[in-house]
């Protein structure tokens, strides 16, 4: 009988999360109900957004419970099954935990994937995964971008921000990236053929949107937002009339305790400009077109995704604190097995 | 000759506008350049928009130079004129400023008007003016509000926020006005037809969130926004999932030194929410539809619409600072003749 190691949350985390938030507990794995099937997880998605659900806060999903393991995004192999859909051996992607071992209940979110399409399994969690998606719905989808507009994108050398980027240049915008430290606005332009690339560390708001002013004279028509706070001030300054801003994400926020806000919201009413929350859990039914486009442009050359593989579930606090220490040099992703 | 009294800008308030920060002056009133003609300012509209005026920063109308009078919507009677399209006389209505008179330079932006269709001509700068404009544009055109949908208004009891509540029963919206003091509240139930009154005033963020979600357990479909900040963080707590947010005002910041932003704009994210930043001026070219329409419903008693006229250019000062203490009982107008 495997041992199934569990990553679990054990206290709920105010601002950054501490080695003592987590628990790795060693439980026996247990049987296969019917209708039900047990996935060996290879690989799984960090992300911002689990820092949101170890919070007890209205969220668009439950706060992982106490005692539970962290919720994530896994990429994974039938390992034992009693869902006559899911046979042993099938690659699958789903909803699932840190952990070694998930049980998939009836009605999961977990699909079979087909694995030969990409150089690495891994790829699922990355440009053909959430993160890819959310570039792909964010942008194209939901700010509608026009050849010859100007494309704003902060958290630019993340891993959503640098497939915008990309995509970006695709269908024709300029691009600027604002990221933190030289060698990430080295990989801007190098890597992922931002037009601009702005570094914000150190710098007040107000310098901050005079270096953004000056790469953007006309103000920026589109912003995807991935940081907040004062990324957001600075962006908010050089805005566009009628300028769309797609918030895909608030980084800098989710561990302060006293949150920055946006001060320079005013600038959306004297800008007529739009604000668009963006979450990709409403693109679900669309992900098969997504995941094709991608795959397409991955593979003629078009789009790279840099994958941050960190190892080992007994490293998933260090590998996760990556997020937060701009460390990461690409979407992260934890190795299981 | 008439002297003409101006009441001018000279230096830009920090904050709260202090007396010293105007001063009125009297100046011989000019000749009437050919193209050109003089209004006698009847009435003068005071607006949060123009303390956002008084400061040196980007916006969508330069600042108001330091030494001009403050520019201010009036409506008045050409006095002396040497354009053939505006015979002395004529009521009409336009951009000009805190003084008796105005003169008018070929292609401003003033119109005649018809003021045998109202009681009083100061009806122009409420109902029928930007204010009852910005009301009817704000919320039918920009939210797009649907029967059975919740209806959340922040600065309910000024003279947008009580438009705005009324349209939505017109529409078949549940309105739920927020305003400070027992007396505003009152007025939103027994005057302007709100199904729930909610008073801000000593309560903390979650104090009136909790109040806004026992009023509205499904959250707002549709928030009006005029006041931002506190008031707004409450209001983010409860959004519908989709809701749209109109950003029309955010009075509580525009004398705020240091800003209380959205920190709770995590919260547009999670429930996919947009914010569309709303400015009158961008209707000009439909402002006939909407004062035909706002004109029927006044005609027929559907809409009120309460106006607080305060007298004299000599008390302008203390008349504007009714805007933000809260002291206005209505569209905040200047008597001047």
């Amino acid at each position: 009988m495997p041992v199934n190691r569990r990553f679990k949350l054990v206290r709920r985390p105010v601002g950054d999360p501490l080695p003592d938030d987590f628990d790795l507990v060693e439980e026996p794995l247990g049987d296969t109900p019917a209708g039900s099937f047990i996935v060996r997880n290879h690989f799984a998605s960090l992300d911002p957004a689990q820092r949101g659900w170890m919070d007890d806060a209205p969220s668009y999903m439950p706060p992982i419970p106490l005692g539970d393991p962290v919720r994530a995004t896994t990429v994974g192999v039938v390992h034992a099954s009693g869902n006559p859909s899911f046979a042993p051996g099938q690659w699958v992607m789903g909803l699932n935990a840190l952990e070694d071992y998930s049980l998939v209940a009836p009605g999961g979110f977990t699909s079979p994937i087909d694995v030969s399409q990409v150089d690495n399994p891994s790829r699922f969690l990355s440009a053909l995964g959430a993160v890819g998606l959310t570039a792909y719905f964010g942008l194209l989808d939901t700010a509608k971008p026009v050849a010859g507009e100007t494309l704003l994108v902060s958290g630019a050398a993340g891993a959503v921000g640098s497939m915008v980027g990309q995509l970006g240049k695709i269908v024709g915008c300029r691009t600027i990236g604002i990221a933190g430290g030289a060698d990430k606005c080295r990989r801007l332009t190098e890597k992922y053929g931002f037009d601009v690339a702005i570094d914000y560390k150190g710098k007040s708001v107000d310098a901050l949107a005079a270096e953004i002013a000056a790469a953007a004279p006309g103000g920026a028509d589109i912003v995807f937002e991935n940081v907040g706070g004062t990324v957001l001030d600075a962006e908010l300054m050089n805005l566009a009339i009628n300028a769309r801003i797609v918030l895909c994400g608030l980084i800098s926020e989710y561990n302060s305790v006293s949150k920055v806000g946006a001060r320079n919201l005013w600038q959306v009413l004297v800008k007529r400009a739009t604000v668009h929350g963006f979450l990709i859990a409403d693109y679900v039914d669309r992900f098969a077109e997504g995941g094709a486009a991608m795959a397409q442009w991955l593979g003629e050359g078009r789009l790279r995704i840099d994958e941050d593989i960190q190892h080992g579930l007994e490293d998933a606090y260090p590998a996760f604190m990556r997020l937060f220490s701009g460390a990461n040099t690409g979407k992260l992703i934890l190795k299981i097995a």
